[in-house]
């Protein structure tokens, strides 16, 4: 599990005084982004060579507004893995421990022409030591 | 069924040429005020009553990918309304067709702290109509 | 001069209940994408022959606020053009007529890496008809 | 002046590759919360007083082209305060030293109605203690 800090802001509240549902989105992609660099898997690697990651489904729960300046927790887990997809997990707390929201993603991987791609060993082992790893400490 | 259209605007694309997931969530809500106010429920008479609809839940299933300058139609069905709570769903459909993404989103509603509040009549009955019409012509 | 029409959405709104700033360069944006459009110089047929056209230079001033729902036209000229720039202004209407903001934007021409590059006579002989065009219907 | 760090988002690219233009002013923002915030002025007391800060004038020049995952430093700096506006000055720098953009933003106080008002002492004080501070150390 990865965890990353961030703080709300102003841009992502609406005129219901509170962050706008789109976002949280955009806060489960920089956790994502944190669990696969952890593991070594930049993103910028796989594209270079050719391999993409669209997003193929998604969904979000919302328990708790978040609120401009909350200083809030993303953690990932990595709950599926195989050389096709990953599905990751998502929970976003504020600093006092509420639950904000819950959250998961799937990715697939696809070359440019969008044609489903198996994720090349290199990439897979070091995703696969992480995903083992903490499913361990669990 | 309210169908809105839409074109692909650039600041919606990616890095990976297409557009990013969760933009999907603008488009589902553009199509969701579109068919409240088809309803003659007006998001902003709601507020000025003190009424908030914050969404709890979402989803989307992503099947081709939308592109900058694609036509897009986004169709939104109210399928479950009680006064506590709304579920739409959606698809995204290419001028051609092609169908781009499913999702569901849920409302409930809240007052200003954030305290479940019961859609008064008025409002309901509005949604409640053309929610059976829909029901009738399906 | 091209104009566009939108209507706001609630996402573009922030906790002051009004549009956040940020929003109008996305309808410059739009905009400009039509007005090129109009001229026949489509951005996937830039792209696609290597050419970007990165923003060099924005301004915005903003006269009075963007509400939710609010009816908006945006209309755009194109103010400068040579083969290595284009500077195109905008207005933003409500549609009662009051004018909500005014900006301008300034694009240059680059390769892939980011070298300046000239526009083609191709592109640039469409642009430079309409732009000539213009001018003469002020 | 103010520093904060932020790493570029993969949902703020485009499909040139690089961050979207209007993506700067989020940043921007990022730091004029944290100029302001260090001033012991903040926005959530502002606005429980009824008082609102509506930018009405923005500017950004585009150096070089932020990247994914780049590690960028916003510089934020007060240029000008008085009772009825302030205008911000912002440098993106990338960790290793080079230049992205230079910008700048001016707001202005309103009430609820959008009427211009004069910030109070309280807050103006202390804005102006930082403002003070900041030009004898330049």
């Amino acid at each position: 599990m990865v965890s990353v800090k961030d703080r709300v802001r102003f841009v992502e509240t609406d005129m219901m005084g509170v962050v706008h549902h789109s976002n949280y989105f955009r806060w489960f992609e920089m956790g994502r982004v944190a669990y696969m660099r952890q593991a070594n898997v930049l993103l910028l690697d796989l594209m270079a060579e050719g391999i993409l990651f669209p997003i193929v489904d998604v969904s979000c729960q919302y328990r708790s507004s978040a609120k401009f300046d909350d200083n809030i927790i993303i953690e990932t887990t990595l709950s599926e893995l195989s050389k096709v997809k990953m599905v990751f997990t998502y929970k976003v707390i504020r600093e006092d421990g509420v639950l904000l929201a819950t959250g998961s993603t799937k990715n697939a991987f696809a070359d440019a022409n969008g044609k489903v791609l198996r994720l090349p060993d290199t990439y897979f082992d070091r995703l696969q030591a992480v995903f083992q790893k903490d499913k361990e400490s669990c």
